[in-house]
């Protein structure tokens, strides 16, 4: 069995992530050198490849790799690409303080909403005192699947004192929380009035967020979504805020990434946006679990955190 | 023993909240008339109180009184009156949907900060999109008083994966939070770099938040105060903010409330202010509480959520 520093390693992401992966592999093991790809010399051989955001049809020429990671929790960029090789296993970072990140993204937008943020900011602006105003709204959380993160967020929004339902195909047992499954999302829609999208982007996700969901929220409901812009139909988001099916949104992700200086989220009053920082990995966390699976690869023993490719996370 | 009804119930607060309780005792008990002071007839035949921020020296009159009732968590408005009769029981309303609300706005604060949400909200006017920058602040929470509400808070906060401790004048325990007490303020305020605020308002804590305390943070600190006005100097928390002691402020309370037209935290852009409403005592809840605690005095039984008129809370 090769050690793992005579494995070869390539990774493959913006330039803003290679610095933070290779500093964070240097810090951890130092004797691994990180090949910058996509174009490197003799692919063939190239054992393990570190993917974010990769240009799709790029990795044709890794014909011996051994091992996908997306370094990240979401793996929409990979499956996007279909000349991956079907027998190789793909992984895809864990990291509780992602869950950490993303559940208190989730509470702080939930809080935002429930304590009318804007009407005091705004009161602010005019040195308007308001006391006596009711300065909390009635909430009822609905949690779009329960993955790692989105049941992190659930129990914690519970813990807090709220009232959480969730959705997700597959039944998840949750504390104090009411979850229905497969069929039941008319019923999931139409109990809640905040709706928290944590699903992962798959072809089923795909456009999930259009009018056709929003037409069966019974009340105006209050969206936040923190998965990924090509869940959403922003087209659609737009109208069923002024058709009031939504009171509002909190958006961490969109259909273009950055967001078009044209787009009218920038400057909706019923919605804010952030560029895509609900959660960031962290590479210190990440690092360990990388090279424990490239160990487990090479003893042929069970990886953790792998992909199931047919249902596309 | 007189039914309820038939004692003499008088209310001094003001008109908004006279409004809510008249509103909530005719839901509960509506063969109790409640009388609006502090003029009514026949003041010594009185039986119970209920107080809200009462014009000092009001309750003289009011001889025969059996029981005052603080119309909310706190009592300073109560105490700060030397008239009131020393045999006389005091209680003040304890409501779970009360540290709900606190420990959600708390929450809420320091989540603005430690998501940098002025960043955001500055980068978004101006149509940028910064993915990169980091967008977390590591914290580390001081829960400066561990009462009912701060408990609560503290509690809360760390079970959100926050790293919490606590200060307390007397020992409390709670469990994954290190507490400080008497004596050991300044090894608490080293320690944490964001101090909230849930301190009762007494004669030993007014004007607690000043120069002398903000010296002894050892990092710039962001400081969160939900408990009074009085309970901070405002003058010297500019101080602070100007030389770096203090990081940022997050206030709900205020010295003079309505917060003056000119006082410089309207505009100051380190400083968040809301207009005193982390938590508003829910009538409904109250009431009861206020039934059952009349009741008991009636039959000389033991009370709840009395006061400690020495400690002053």
């Amino acid at each position: 069995m090769k050690r793992l520093e005579n494995l070869r390693w390539v990774i493959i992401a913006p330039e803003a992530e290679v610095t933070k992966w290779t500093a964070a592999f240097k810090a951890k093991q130092p004797a691994i050198q990180l090949e910058v790809g996509p174009k490197v010399e003799q692919p063939e051989s190239v054992d393990i490849l570190l993917l974010w955001n990769h240009p799709t049809g790029c990795l044709a020429p890794f014909t011996g790799v051994k091992l996908y990671y997306s370094l990240g929790a979401g793996v929409d960029h990979l499956m996007k690409d279909k000349g991956l090789l079907p027998q190789v296993p793909i992984c895809r970072i864990v990291d509780p303080l992602l869950s950490f990140s993303m559940s208190n993204y989730i509470l702080f937008a939930v809080l935002h909403y429930q304590r009318q943020w804007d009407k005091y900011t705004q009161d602010r602006a005019e040195k308007i005192w308001d006391h006596d105003a009711v300065c909390e709204r009635a909430v009822k959380i609905g949690i779009l699947g329960l993955g790692t993160l989105g049941s992190d967020a659930a129990k914690k929004l519970q813990l807090m004192g709220f009232e959480v339902m969730g959705y997700s195909p597959s039944r998840k047992a949750l504390p104090n929380i009411k979850t229905y499954v497969e069929g039941e999302l008319p019923t999931f829609l139409a109990a809640c009035n905040v709706l928290v999208c944590t699903v992962p982007f798959t072809p089923a996700t795909q456009g999930l967020l259009s009018m056709p969901l929003f037409k069966q929220l019974k009340s105006p409901t209050y969206l936040i979504n923190v998965a990924r812009g090509g869940v959403q139909v922003e087209a659609d988001i737009l109208e069923a805020l002024d058709k009031g099916y939504l009171s509002g949104a909190f958006l961490d992700v969109f259909e273009t990434e950055p967001l078009p200086k044209d787009s009218p989220f920038w400057e909706h009053p019923k919605v804010q946006i952030t560029p895509h920082i609900a959660s960031i990995t962290n590479p210190e966390a990440g690092v360990g679990q990388i090279l424990d699976n490239a160990t487990a690869v090479q003893k042929g023993e069970a990886l953790q955190h792998t992909v199931n490719s047919k249902k596309g996370y």
